[in-house]
């Protein structure tokens, strides 16, 4: 009989995990922006606990409960909300934060501010809203980018968004310490999704077939099937139960499986449940 | 015609400049160990400017003028130094300084402190005398000396000895990002050393002999010597004029000139004047 083995780590965050409990606990609430990539997930959470969405802050209303998401939202909007007298239920993640206190510190105390990450992200918009001197507010992805950087300060602090690679931050401070008097760097990166990708590689290296449970237009998810590719050839990429063949199975002696980020834990069950029931 | 041609960089640094203009306005003056490694220097100073020389603190009598040389000394040296009612003249170089100032503001905002560097180096005892808590100073040449080291904080302040490689600081400083929250990195290392070694690369490559003028003793002469000899094999490292031979000049078109960091001008001057002469 075939053996099904769960990667040593998978699927939501801590930031997640915590973001879902506390739409949990207030029924009749909305998220501002959805909570996480997952339609099945938002479905539950509106069917069971009435916690609904916003797509702008205009949808807001006096004495709404509102929820801010994992990523949390610039100072603005959150200013803006209390405005309004919302009730707000914050729900940043605390390795989110984290950033947007180190960078309205040290903006403060006249750094020059570096990010490492996405201008376009959520998160990231909001990490920058927390700097005191927006000009001085610099957001970089590559190395090449800091050319066209001028910084008001020889001193630069420098964080990164949650979930981009440690490698990559440590070539782009390298860079600001060769050619700056002081760089103060704080060390932002979640490891979350890199145990995820570490314990897939690893499983896949043993399994001769494997199930990765995700979005198939989420970024993390992709990653996680590639990775699995790499030392598994019979390695697919699901949304939910209903796409599983049986002919994947055939013959195999060990599936393994894994979820990305923003796959809850009841479709994780759902599938191995009906792996096991199968073969 | 033989043609000499002097590296763009070469001799004495900055701060070695700079002290030994400071001796020369304090005649009578000595200096607490000996102001450079050159003794041809250190006679020319006591002669023509009767500057002495301390080998320790002990043989400081009241009201002499004591002068602290580039390397700086330890906090409790001058401290002894002042309670002797010395008048005191500081050459240390103001590269030196620094390193000094941030490990005493780090260590008092609650900074562990991490020196790269040597340990028997007086200006590394120096800036490590500067902190707070000298249990938590620590001083690493290797990134696997971090392995031994346990820090008293997860905030982490770091400087290096000014004549070290920034590749080696890079490796270190990498490290400790990894493995802690913040890292406020000081890019204290001076670019003197590595200009004379830069210039001395490129003349090597279109002299046919070298002449590489400094201490057979010294560290960094005979790293130049060693730059040298990898592209001209007719490389020779002399320590003054006296040393030169006729036959290494023997159907030479162009000779190179470079010096190490404790080599004055006046004893290059009377190599190049001799090579001339013969040439």
């Amino acid at each position: 009989m075939m053996e099904v083995k769960l990667a040593s780590n998978y699927g939501f965050c801590f930031g997640v995990k915590r973001a879902i409990k506390i739409a949990e606990e207030h029924q009749n609430s909305s998220t501002m922006g959805p909570l996480i990539h997952n339609q099945d997930e938002i479905n539950r959470l509106k069917n069971s606990f009435n916690v609904g969405l916003y797509s702008n802050l205009s949808d807001v209303k006096q004495n709404d409960t509102v929820i801010i998401r994992t990523h949390g939202i610039p100072k603005n909007d959150l200013k803006n909300l209390k405005a309004l007298d919302a009730k707000i239920i914050n729900a940043t993640c605390p390795f989110v934060t984290t950033p947007q206190q180190i960078v309205k510190k040290m903006s403060s105390e006249g750094y020059s501010i570096l990010i490492f990450g996405d201008a376009e992200h959520p998160e990231v918009k909001g990490v920058q809203s927390y700097g005191e001197d927006q000009e001085d507010v610099h957001i970089v992805l590559e190395v090449a980018d800091l050319e066209k950087i001028t910084f008001k300060n020889n001193k630069i602090a420098t964080v990164a968004q949650t979930t981009r690679k440690k490698e990559k931050y440590l070539e782009i401070v390298n860079a600001l310490i060769l050619k700056n008097k002081e760089v103060r760097v704080f060390n932002t990166i979640c490891d979350a999704t890199f145990e995820n990708q570490d314990s897939a590689r690893e499983l896949s290296k043993e399994a001769d077939v494997m199930i990765v449970i995700g979005g198939k237009n989420s970024s993390n998810t992709k990653q996680l099937h590639s990775i699995c590719l790499e030392n598994c050839p019979d390695s697919y990429l699901i949304e939910n139960e209903n796409e599983l063949k049986d002919a994947w199975f055939l013959n195999k002696k060990l599936c393994g499986v894994t979820a990305g980020a923003s796959t809850p834990d009841w479709i994780i069950k759902q599938v191995i449940d009906k792996i096991k029931s199968v073969n």
